[in-house]
């Protein structure tokens, strides 16, 4: 069960007083990794996961999209490799690994779905996809460098953003069912653009969609605050619009954390009241002088 | 802005005192639909969103997914069918119209993603994708009829399920950053599985998978509980494994009402403490004697 939460150093800060108090502690997290779900060695989807009941999710899937509807359609599932040959696991944070492609055999006759109707992305021939892979696989596409991006922001500044997007989103604050985004300015501290949305990488795709259109990429100098929890995804899309703080008002995920720090993203989470937790490029975050 | 929101008849149930109260009043609801977004007219991806900025929303997909990034590449979008064409639109809460369908149009010489790198689910051929196309798309896909389900639950069962659910996922507390689901008997009131998961669809996945892995599907006569708010997918989860009652302890979107009344099931949302919203399938749910 080890493979379920990570420890991670953390930064937290507290301004309550007037004089800051920091804290480095380590953290845990909940472990997100990419699980890619094979049917009879052909890739049928992948999804970000934490580790643990694989085959049950797997199977859940496969009733989810009317693949199967009763227990003996499913006949058995492997992980990619087998047990043992997780070389490179192992490290607390680790996360290379080979038990990240679930191949399922169904029973004769259950019919997959057409191949348009899958989910099918950053699907691989290797046995080998884990976070390590996510995280490259980014790397490999990002137009935008956010590593070299020089700007630092209050403690005090990021507390204040969660207050800031509420505002804007106060026209949906009655139906309580939409995340949000907003982008702000890092260093006027101008609120650029927020947007709402049922889906929380929705909420991000429509910010970045406003800068984009307005040939505003990359958003150096910006922070990005979302509403909820801060997952790789949208870590991916903030380092694929060249944003380089994101805040989140709930938990970081373990592989968010790791592609934050491989791509020069300032991460901040549980930012509220007056408390939050940085969790990777803590360089861009000023602190008042402490007690 | 109209479509941001929906209103919707909701029966509020509030037990705080002995005597239980129950309201009949409108809710307001935040829209969810589908939109697919293609490009040069090739379906590229569906996904389930808020109508509104879909621009945006296609444009920051393209940046996300590494297909743009910048302004320049992106020529144009146009909803599928033009504006004016939306016949059956227009009524609150409608389903109906022909502005989830945005085709974008790409500077010369931008290549899209490998074809098995794309989000490929739900896409049609035809320009009618909308929230009542994906409700019928579940129901002929569905091997279990759940609106006959005769369960009936006590609505101070329900208001104890999230509570029960946090318990049975104490060893994640810590890190808050997970989504739980948890299945329970209707009648005994037995918890049956939880499970947990950075995605929210997952967790009810790996429910589901226990549960057709042990070949209990349907799963009549049971409750699903989730920790945060009811989509479409969730909902069609539910019906896809037979689960007549869904409870979750946030809010519901408008497709997730509305799937939910098509297949016949129950849907509480924002059970928390003494008080919970039933959206649909109301009959299942037993309220004390009136004060």
């Amino acid at each position: 069960m080890g493979r379920l939460t990570a420890r991670r150093p953390v930064l937290t800060v507290n301004i309550e007083t007037d004089a800051a108090r920091t804290r480095r502690r380590p953290d845990t997290l909940a472990v997100e990794e990419p699980l890619e779900i094979r049917v009879g060695g052909d890739p049928l989807a992948v999804t970000m996961r934490t580790p643990g009941h694989d085959v049950e999710l797997a199977a859940g899937f496969l009733v989810s999209e009317a693949v199967i509807a009763h227990g003996g359609q499913f006949r058995s599932a492997i992980h990619c490799g087998g047990p043992g040959t997780g070389a490179g696991a192992g490290a607390a944070g680790a996360t290379e690994n080979t038990y990240n492609v679930l191949d399922v055999a169904l029973a004769a006759g259950v019919a997959l779905p057409a191949a348009d109707a899958a989910r099918r992305f950053y699907t691989t021939s290797s046995c080998g996809v884990c976070g390590k892979a996510s995280i490259d696989a980014v790397e490999t596409v990002s137009a935008h460098d956010v590593a070299g991006d020089d700007l630092e922001v209050d403690a005090a500044f990021l507390l204040s953003l969660p207050e800031r997007l509420r505002d804007a989103q106060a026209v949906f604050a009655k139906t309580g069912g939409l995340h949000a985004a907003a982008l702000f300015d890092g260093r006027s501290g101008e609120l650029l653009v927020a947007r709402e949305d049922v889906g929380r990488h929705n909420a991000v795709d429509k910010v970045v969609g406003w800068a984009v259109l307005a040939d505003r990429l990359p958003l150096s100098g910006t922070v990005l605050q979302v509403s909820g929890r801060a997952s790789f995804e949208l870590v991916q899309k903030a380092a694929m619009a060249g944003i380089p703080v994101l805040s989140a008002v709930s938990a970081p995920s373990s592989l968010a954390v790791e592609l934050a720090e491989a791509r020069g993203l300032t991460l901040a989470g549980f930012v509220r009241g007056t408390s939050l937790n940085v969790y990777a490029g803590a360089q861009r975050v000023r602190v008042p002088v402490e007690a």
